[in-house]
């Protein structure tokens, strides 16, 4: 641990900038297995921010299409038995590739099929991991899980857990919350923008999972690590988000807000209201 | 049948706005096996209102989560085998555990895998029953059912059958059209609120089969009766309706605004509306 | 190829209001089975427009189905084995009753599971083939097919391909893009209507296929032959699209906009701004 690479607020935001600039140019291709409630809203997320979406949750389709896709998402919402195939289908064409995976581990700890299923993924190591704390908790095996995608735990919470599963994968861990808590092996960032809104329409944590699958999928241009691709994704959505709130009556005109916030929000204008913290871990080995 | 409450139409918009607070106050978990062309339209349509909306359709994972649910809504809409089978376990799930469900037999009658579903289902009593006239009177075995889900004839035409379903379910069961109508043993409720936008978005009435199920588990609080609960759901969704067609250029925006509809509407705004008609059932055991 | 019919862009236009005009007093049943990602839009896309929606994707209905509605889509965006199942079965209960299909090859080329199920749709000559240009090239065996639903190539590099896929079905291939291209055997049609946001919404092309199955049901009342009905339905959705962005904040406010805009279309308005090219297809039999 003693190649530790200097970390500051601002190299996060400027990086974010340089990604969403990046992903503007050269379009990532966003594998997405996700849950049915979200798809829609998911590919509009993408499509919005400029990214190309790509629901491929077919077996036989599933593991070529993650070798050549920018980035890949497994969210574990709604995992038919034609899901769960075509999931570790895609994991392994993407280890295999180096395509960049997240996984989106929702209701994990409380219903058995997916808790089963996203051991066996922890197991093949993503490169990040997200979830709202309860999930977080969960997955570390820590607790029992939450009641389905709501956050019940706050975000600091679960940081001991992020870090554990963090170290045994060698990825990042995002944990969503009022205040997103995202973590390595190395440092960890605090963000805290965004809006009470997201939580009130569905599939809003869910398609954040996807855009930090084309960041990630951005930053294989950029060298930025799954750290800062995923601090930056949550720089960027959850800034439209706050632009969104600024504009909307409630939460249906929240989310077509959003949408279009995706779409205009600029490089250049994520500096001045980034509430973004970045900090070194101490280890006993970093100390020492 | 000597014992029948008294209701009234004030009453039942008094208990509409009691359970309105109770929902707020303590979100129920609504475990919805739903359609999915509706999925996402439901579930933002229930967190709006200020339930909490999961949709675990996967066997394994639907009946224990069934047990801790508030409410269930089994919709027939489009029933894959895997929905097929975890909408059984759900409702073995929620008959064990007492957690109240609806049943919504979409397009039964002419198609015949969810006719034979729809009757497996009806022989497990259903707490409430939630369909347009068409499906009323196919799943009472009166008619072949309509086209789909578009209701092409008249709540009134299904009256009869309607009753006799409660009869035989010892639930309720909800008529929807212009002029909705509730039903159980021993009462009959009619409410003209709404909008005929409703018709021009789909899951206009899949989402009311959802907040439906939402208001039965606000009412294992409150006491209300199954028939008291469907109607307080019935009310507050029409009058979000109005408020959202009033406000609307045609049906898309008139969805955006039904949600921010759903969460801005409050409980002491439901009366100077209400459309509220109730009355008992005059029997011949009642009248004797 | 002796009994051509004269086609003018003046009656493709004239046609195209008289189409909208039926397709609204007798609103067609159009049977949907398509993605998973695109349910939602395309049902409220049809409704708006005054269509009926049924998705129905479950084999023991889709072929009775199939043969009671008025038109019938066949998208193979997310083909899972039970839609694949459904689809073929859909198609025969099509062709047994004369029902009009539309086949919309989603990623065809580039994904084994669908190209496979495309080809064999292919040999059951649907009475239209939607796509984009890359998918039109590949399901003519011209190219490895594009990396999604996104247009890779422009709409005439696809024309050969086209005109021979028309001449092997017997019916109508539309190509989408900034012109859209729609043959037969005997005419090419270009419409260059339209607006580049409608690539910016998920299923923004999913839906269109499902409004040419409805305006190919409202064809069987008018005897217009499926290339009008397919340009027909393209001239009003892009129009649709010109009013909706000409409303818009960016591509969430434009989705919604979108289905305003086509309940808002009037026949009446198509002519003043439509950009219609119709022409024979000059072949060595014609000139002979």
């Amino acid at each position: 641990m003693n190649a530790r690479l200097e970390m500051s607020s601002e190299s996060v935001v400027e990086s974010a900038a340089d990604l969403l600039t990046q992903l503007r140019a050269e379009p990532p291709l966003v594998h997405c297995i996700t849950n049915a409630v979200v798809t829609g809203f998911t590919a509009n997320a993408l499509l919005a921010l400029g990214a190309a979406p790509a629901m491929v949750d077919i077996t036989g389709e599933a593991g070529m299409f993650a070798a050549i896709s920018s980035g890949l998402l497994v969210n574990l919402g709604t995992p038919t038995p034609e899901q769960r195939s075509a999931g570790l289908e895609a994991v392994g064409g993407a280890r295999t590739a180096g395509t960049p995976w997240v996984l989106d581990p929702v209701a994990v700890g409380a219903l058995p099929v997916r808790t089963a299923l996203a051991r066996d993924l922890l197991a093949l190591r993503p490169t990040l991991i997200r979830g709202n704390a309860s999930e977080i908790l969960a997955l570390a095996g820590r607790s029992q899980g939450g009641r389905g995608v709501d956050a019940l735990d706050g975000t600091e919470a679960a940081a001991d857990a992020a870090r554990e599963l963090a170290q045994n994968t060698g990825g990042a861990v995002a944990v969503s919350g009022p205040v997103d808590l995202l973590v390595d092996a190395d440092h960890e960032i605090r963000i805290a923008n965004g809006d009470a809104l997201l939580t009130r329409v569905t599939g809003g944590g869910c398609a954040l999972g996807a855009v930090m699958a084309a960041f990630l999928g951005a930053s294989r241009q950029t060298g930025d690590s799954p750290l800062v691709a995923a601090s930056a994704a949550t720089l960027v959505y959850t800034l439209a988000a706050e632009d969104a709130a600024s504009r909307s009556a409630g939460p249906g005109s929240f989310a077509v807000a959003l949408l279009d916030a995706l779409a205009a929000i600029r490089p250049e204008s994520l500096s001045a209201r980034a509430r973004v913290e970045a900090a070194a871990i101490e280890t006993a080995e970093a100390t020492a």
